[in-house]
């Protein structure tokens, strides 16, 4: 059994430029556990209150596969261990599993944490042995344990030995400095194999292009844990790509993970962090990325088809990709379908209605519509174009005004909203007057819209004062093009009883806002419908 | 002697979305030549004009040490190779060497070819016999090789003797559909090079994320001939990558190939092809790309510089790249005297304008500022701090007014902006009316707003026309905030002889982009005083 333990939102999180809320976080996490990783790793409890905050509400999800683990430096030296304020902020995380890194390079001992080389072994020893009193799991993080086992082997392996002495569960080997070539991945994990009992992990890091392969060898030299991120995320040239180890461990080498049918939700939970991080999903990913199956013009669309094995090293199925091929519509009425499927709705796959669904939305995705993240957008469009919905309100106009006096004033922005409500509503309300205009103020344009469009809404349903926004991105496609670009909105809402995300594009950022606002809006209409 | 060849042109230009001028062809070659690129495989001259006019132009460069190869396909079934008019445009181009590439995979001769086993190899063995009277190399690419020596090891290993029978120079191994790991290239490269006496090579892509390793495999197992592309460019997954394989081959592994003192200019050639492909160099590329060399805040500046080695894997220097130390939260006196030296300016770490200068950045970055990929905006507050700069102009009001009149018509956008500049300023320009008040329109607010502080500013300074936006990015800081929260707006700007990246953020979207153009245009003003 491999064992994969995901870091994307601790090590995965020290990337330049990257910053996860609250929020992304929890949602990594329930897409993590959707998938089946064994381990996620939240973050460094002791290090600042956002991390430590994951971990008192994280325990609010219900996970079914995954165990949370806290990370954390080893006890400082010259201090007791219960007196240490770090280490009592991971024991009350109360968590599963810890992880805990330890220097396995003698030059960074001395040079870096400026202690002899027998403390730091003490302080290995002693946090471990602490730790499993209150932990089923303690795992050691052998930093630098590469680059310092080509120096100083022994020492390298001493530090593995006082943590397997003090009961540690998993040794992971780290490449830290990313500059492991493969072949001495091979040599190192059979020497240290052989020098201790206890199982062994990796911990890669890709400056060498070197990340993939050197845990896929490790698992061959009988590790038991890999680590990694989604998209290979982290920093410098990143964490070994568990979107790339996973498909190849358990489909290629048919080792015992992740259960086979869950890697289908690879694609879609390798295309929540891009979103969630605003960044564009890089198109040449292996397995994962939009292009790893996008099959050239020329190539045969029913050579391909007939006998997809002459073209593609693996069916894009399995991991929730799909083929794309410029000539045929083929694999897109198929996803089509299965997407409704998962709405409760059974669609003939050569009928009609899905070809105008299909166009809608190839159309849509030509301007830069996607629909991970806002699979509410894509339900309402679905139900829109079947006549499965109906039609709440119209817009009959907005106008949205930003002022800054001067350069010491705050802009501030005034918005004003008309829409109104059709006939049948109105009768089923008892309504007599369909028409609201009204109008709201804000710190900024799409804030002060936001409060018009409800406030003109809850005169006719109520319901919308329980929609509270929770997330917004905005996203600008085609970035070459300067301000002409086009924004695109992301929006998560929730009622309290669930949660949904929309999307709008336009060149105009207000109108991108006000279009992933209004199916936010909508969609809550429809579901209170729909009971 | 390991040879590199470089395929950029004809298998990197097959990537969806690329398209290469015969102009860029020509700026790629001479870049790889002054690298020192062995080979630079230009194109298909049988397949298109295009590619055609590469090899006749290109011979109007003066090239030290690439030769160029034409691709092709062997020669059709069923008519003499004298009379196939796709080798014949192969020997009109006259270039020092060829590569024809014919199927390994029965399945494919079979299926695909719809021709017979034997017939394949004829083919090849015509081919290649024909082509050797006219050019002093002629390599063979077997494609489809490894898949094909899986099911069929002997046809496989049959056509690379029919290569080889007819004076191929070197027998490429082509991983074509990518589906290969490192394991199974080992095992086949040792298989193969006992049975052929031919010299070997490798042609790898990177579906299952192993081209860099299996190329490197191949090298080890005794191949002279590694293919690839600049930044792996290439279709679904990309090629193998030549930035991360030049670096291991030569400064790792220690191979003899391109000489270890041309590798500073890898990190400028991959950058070329990135600019030339009009997209954002990925920060992420191992070894080539900006984040590569990037430590993360906490990690002791001065640790670093005293003893690289304890944190990088190579000296960044060794290939053109630089380290790169952010200005973060995290980041203290020592990284604002370093980031100041870079701008020429020599600050005491122990002065009040160095708290100064940080107290500023801190209370900035709590805000959500960054100065990654925004070092104008460093540059201007620095700068500015210290007294160095001068003011330029004062905003007197701008007014931005978005209206959307239903759902059928699209939003629009009107500014309106004042500005004044200083008294000595207009003194020295001989102006008398101070003031500037216009307007503009736009599809969005943004673009309103910026040309009407541009048509404000050009007013008094004329040299605003030269700069052009290039890159426009929005993103949302503390997303649960809702529509409350503070978006960042991250601007790149170009005059033609320079970019510039600048910041502005806000509750507000149109006053951060206010602040990220006014900082924009106040650096291009402050870059020509500077001369």
């Amino acid at each position: 059994m491999v064992y994969i333990y995901d870091t994307t939102l601790r090590d995965g999180a020290q990337t330049r430029g990257v910053s996860f809320s609250l929020e992304d976080k929890l949602r990594i996490t329930q897409a993590l556990d959707d998938l089946g990783v064994h381990y996620i790793e939240g973050g460094w409890p002791g290090s600042n209150p956002k991390d430590l905050a994951y971990f008192e509400t994280v325990k609010g999800l219900n996970l079914k596969n995954s165990k949370i683990v806290a990370f954390s430096s080893t006890k400082r030296k010259g201090i007791k261990i219960e007196e240490d304020a770090n280490i009592a902020q991971l024991v009350k995380t109360k968590v599963p599993a810890v992880t805990v890194f330890g220097k396995s390079w003698d030059l960074h001992v001395t040079e870096a944490l400026k202690i002899s080389l027998e403390e730091n072994l003490e302080l290995i020893y002693q946090t471990i042995e602490y730790l499993k009193k209150y932990f089923d799991e303690v795992f050691f993080d052998a930093e630098h344990f590469f680059d310092g086992y080509k120096e100083n082997p022994e020492y390298a392996v001493k530090t593995l030995k006082a943590a397997e002495e003090a009961g540690a569960d998993c040794l992971i080997l780290c490449d830290t400095n990313g500059g492991t070539l493969w072949y001495e991945t091979e040599e190192i994990f059979d020497a240290v194999s052989k020098k201790v009992k206890a199982p062994l992990g990796i911990h890669a890091h890709n400056d060498s292009d070197m990340a993939v392969v050197n845990s896929l060898i490790a698992v061959k030299k009988g590790a038991i844990q890999i680590q990694g991120t989604i998209n290979g995320l982290g920093e410098r040239a990143g964490n070994a790509n568990l979107c790339s180890i996973i498909p190849n461990l358990v489909i290629k080498m048919g080792y015992k993970s992740i259960p086979i049918e869950n890697l289908k939700k690879l694609y879609s939970v390798s295309r929540l962090v891009s979103e969630l991080l605003n960044r564009p999903h890089p198109a040449n990913l292996p397995f994962v990325g939009d292009n790893a199956f996008a099959h050239k013009a020329g190539v045969h669309v029913s050579a391909v088809e007939k006998n997809p094995r002459t073209y593609e090293h693996i069916n894009p199925e399995l991991i929730g990709n799909r083929r794309r091929i410029m000539v045929s519509e083929l694999s897109g009425r198929s996803n089509i379908v299965n997407k409704a499927r998962e709405l409760g709705i059974e669609l003939d796959k050569n009928s009609p209605e899905v070809k105008k669904i299909l166009e809608k939305i190839k159309y849509l995705e030509a301007q830069g519509y996607h629909f991970e993240g806002a699979e509410a957008s894509f339900e309402l469009l679905l139900k829109e174009t079947l006549g499965m919905s109906k039609k709440y309100f119209e817009l009959k106009g907005f106008r949205v005004f930003t002022e800054k006096r001067s350069e010491e004033e705050e802009a501030y922005a005034e918005a004003t909203v008309k829409v109104e409500i059709p006939e049948e509503i109105a009768r089923e309300k008892g309504i007599e007057d369909r028409f609201e205009h009204t109008a709201a103020e804000g710190r900024g344009p799409v804030e002060a819209l936001d409060k018009a469009l409800r406030k003109a809404l809850e005169k006719f349903y109520p319901s919308i004062k329980e929609v509270k926004l929770t997330d917004y991105k905005v996203r600008i496609l085609n970035e070459a093009a300067g301000t002409g670009a086009s924004p695109r909105v992301l929006i998560e809402s929730t009622d309290g009883k669930r949660k949904w995300g929309t999307v709008g594009v336009s060149p105009n950022v207000i109108e991108a806002s006000w279009i992933a606002l209004v199916d936010a809006l909508k969609y809550k209409l429809m579901k209170d419908d729909e009971g």
